[in-house]
C-alpha cells in the first residue's frame, strides 16, 4: 500500500445558460491538486492549503475536500486516518468549480490510496457530500465533470443519473473570470422559486436544443439555445459588464455566452480555437476598461477528468 | 394549373411527457386527407367533411384548415377562391394532432394547386394560424411533426425555430385512445401558471435526457427520462385508467410512457415493433375491463409527413 497519492481534478463550467442545475463540462489549464497521506490519528485532517486561495478554513468540517474523504474512510474499518495537502489552481468563488475540484481530487487520491477503487458513479456520491458544504444544496453538475470529463447532464437527482454527452468535436470554450467574488450560496437565494409555465417551456426547448445543437455538430443550434430565461435574469447584475462582455463575444463569433456556474466567471463557445481565444481576450478588455482584473483560459469542450498524478 | 390538389398530413404525439409543448412526432397508420379545388367564389369555403369526425363545423372560420388557406390565398391576389373536401382519419379531441393535420393537409394542397411552393417553414406558420383555432395557444409541436415528418423539437416560438431530430433508428411507438374527448383549450386551462424550480430542473433535466437517448439509440435513457412533472400531475385524472394503462406498457417491455397531446390519448415507446404491439394490446385491454371501448396503433418513430397525394 502507498504511504501518499496526489490527484488532480481540473475546474469545470457548470448550469451551462439553459442547462441550469443539469449541465456542466470539464475545463483544460485549471484544477486542483490534493496529496492524501497515511496518517496516524483516525479521520481526515488538513495538513495545508496552497495555491491561488489560501485562505480557506483548515477545518475539516467547513472544507468541501473533506466530508467524502470522510465517508469513504467509513468504509474501510482499520484504515487509520487521511492527512490532505491542497493546493488549489482555481480561484474560490470564482464560478468554475472550485469546490467541487477540490472535492473530487480529494476522493480520488483517498480512492487510489486506500485501494477501494471504486466505481466513477460512487465516488461522485462521496464528492457530493463534499459540494453540499459550499452550496447548501446537493447539486453535481460541476463534480461529475470534474470526476469524469468531457460534457456532462446530470438528468436527475433522484436517484442521480449522470450522462456523459457524446459531443462533437470542435467546440471550444472561452472562460473570463472577473475579480469579484460570489457565494454560491448567496446566488442561489436570489434565484426565483416559481417559474412561469411560458418560461419553462422557454428553458426546456433550449436544454433539448443545445443538447443536439452539441451532438450533432450544429454550432448555429448551439448558439440559439445559449439563451437563459431562469437564472441569468436573477444573477447578471452580480457581474460586471455582463451584457458588454456578451457583445464582445458574439462580436469575436463565438456562438453563445452566458454566465459559468453561479459566476462571476462567464463563458462563450466557440467552433474554433481562434474564436475562443478571441474571445476571451475581447471579454478580458471589456472588463478592463471598467477597472476590473480578470484572467482567462480556453479549453476544448471534452477534455479528461480527474486522474491519479504518477 | 390543375383545378384540383389532395394532400396528406398523419396524425403525431406531441408533448412527449417531458417534452410538453416543444416536441412531437409524426405516426404512420393515421391522417386527414384534404382536397383543395380552385373555386369561382373569393375566400375559403368548406364543401364536405367526411370520416371519423364528420361533426365538424363548415364554417370556415371555426375550422382549422381554413385560416391557413387562407393566409396562403393573401399572397396570391386575383387567385379566386378555394373550396375544400376534408376527410378526417383522425378523431377530433383524440390527442393525436386532428387539429394540426387537417391544417397541415389543407395547407399542403393549397400551396400545390396555387403553385406557390412555399418552403416547409413558411407552410408551418400559415399553419400556425390555423391551430390557434383549435387551442387557443399558439404551438407546433403537432403542426410541425405533421407537415415535416420525424421527431421534431419546437426549440422556440420566438422566433419559430423547428429542429429535425437525427433520431437513431428502431424505436416504435404504441398508441391507445379511450371513447372521451378532452378539448386542447380545456385542458391547456388546468395546466399550473407557475412551477416549482425544482420541478423546472426535474423537467430540463428529463427533456435533455430524452434527446440524449434518442439521438445515440440508449433506449434505457429515454426510458428514464419519460418523466412530466408538469403537465402530467394535472392532466392524468382526465384520462380513463391512467396509471394501469402505464402499469401494463411497461410491462410488456416498454421504455416509458405518457400522456399524448393533451389526451386522452397516450402512449408507449418501445424498442422493437413486437414490444410496442404487446403495449398497444396490453393497454387497450386495461381499457376494456374497465368498461372502455379504444382504438390503437402502432409506428415507427421517424415517419415521412404531409405530402400531395398523386
Amino acid at each position: 500500500m502507498k504511504r501518499e497519492v496526489r490527484a488532480f481534478a481540473p475546474a469545470s463550467v457548470s448550469n451551462v445558460s439553459c442547462g441550469f442545475d443539469i449541465m456542466g463540462f470539464a475545463l483544460r489549464g485549471a484544477g486542483d491538486t490534493v496529496t492524501a497521506r497515511l496518517s496516524g490519528k483516525g479521520g481526515v485532517s488538513i495538513r495545508s492549503i496552497s495555491g491561488s486561495s489560501s485562505a480557506l478554513p483548515l477545518d475539516p468540517a467547513a472544507n468541501t475536500a473533506c466530508p467524502p474523504v470522510a465517508a469513504l474512510l467509513a468504509r474501510c474499518p482499520g484504515a487509520g486516518g487521511i492527512e490532505l495537502e491542497i493546493c488549489k489552481g482555481i480561484p474560490v468563488g470564482g464560478g468554475i468549480g472550485s469546490s467541487a475540484a477540490s472535492a473530487v481530487a480529494a476522493v480520488v487520491a483517498a480512492d487510489a490510496l486506500l485501494e477501494t477503487h471504486l466505481p466513477a458513479g460512487e465516488l461522485l456520491e462521496l464528492a457530493i457530500e463534499g459540494e453540499k458544504i459550499a452550496s447548501g444544496a446537493i447539486h453535481a453538475d460541476n463534480l461529475a465533470p470534474s470526476l469524469m470529463g468531457g460534457f456532462i447532464l446530470v438528468r436527475g437527482y433522484n436517484p442521480l443519473d449522470v450522462v456523459r454527452l457524446p459531443v462533437a468535436s470542435g467546440f471550444w470554450c472561452a472562460v473570463v473570470s472577473a475579480d469579484v467574488e460570489i457565494k454560491t450560496e448567496e446566488a442561489r437565494k436570489i434565484l426565483p422559486r416559481q417559474v412561469p409555465l411560458h418560461d419553462v417551456v422557454t428553458q426546456t426547448g433550449n436544454a433539448a436544443g443545445l443538447v443536439t445543437g452539441l451532438l450533432t455538430g450544429d454550432g448555429a443550434l448551439v448558439g440559439r439555445s445559449l439563451v437563459d430565461v431562469i437564472a441569468e435574469p436573477a444573477r447578471r447584475h452580480l457581474i460586471p459588464s455582463y451584457d458588454a462582455m456578451r457583445e464582445a463575444a458574439l462580436a469575436c463569433g463565438a456562438l453563445g455566452y452566458g454566465i459559468s456556474g453561479s459566476g462571476p466567471s462567464v463563458f462563450a463557445l466557440g467552433s474554433s480555437e481562434e474564436t475562443a481565444g478571441e474571445a476571451a481576450r475581447a471579454m478580458s478588455r471589456v472588463l478592463r476598461d471598467e477597472g476590473h482584473d480578470s484572467t482567462w483560459l480556453i479549453s476544448p469542450i471534452g477534455v479528461r477528468g480527474a486522474s491519479v498524478i504518477a
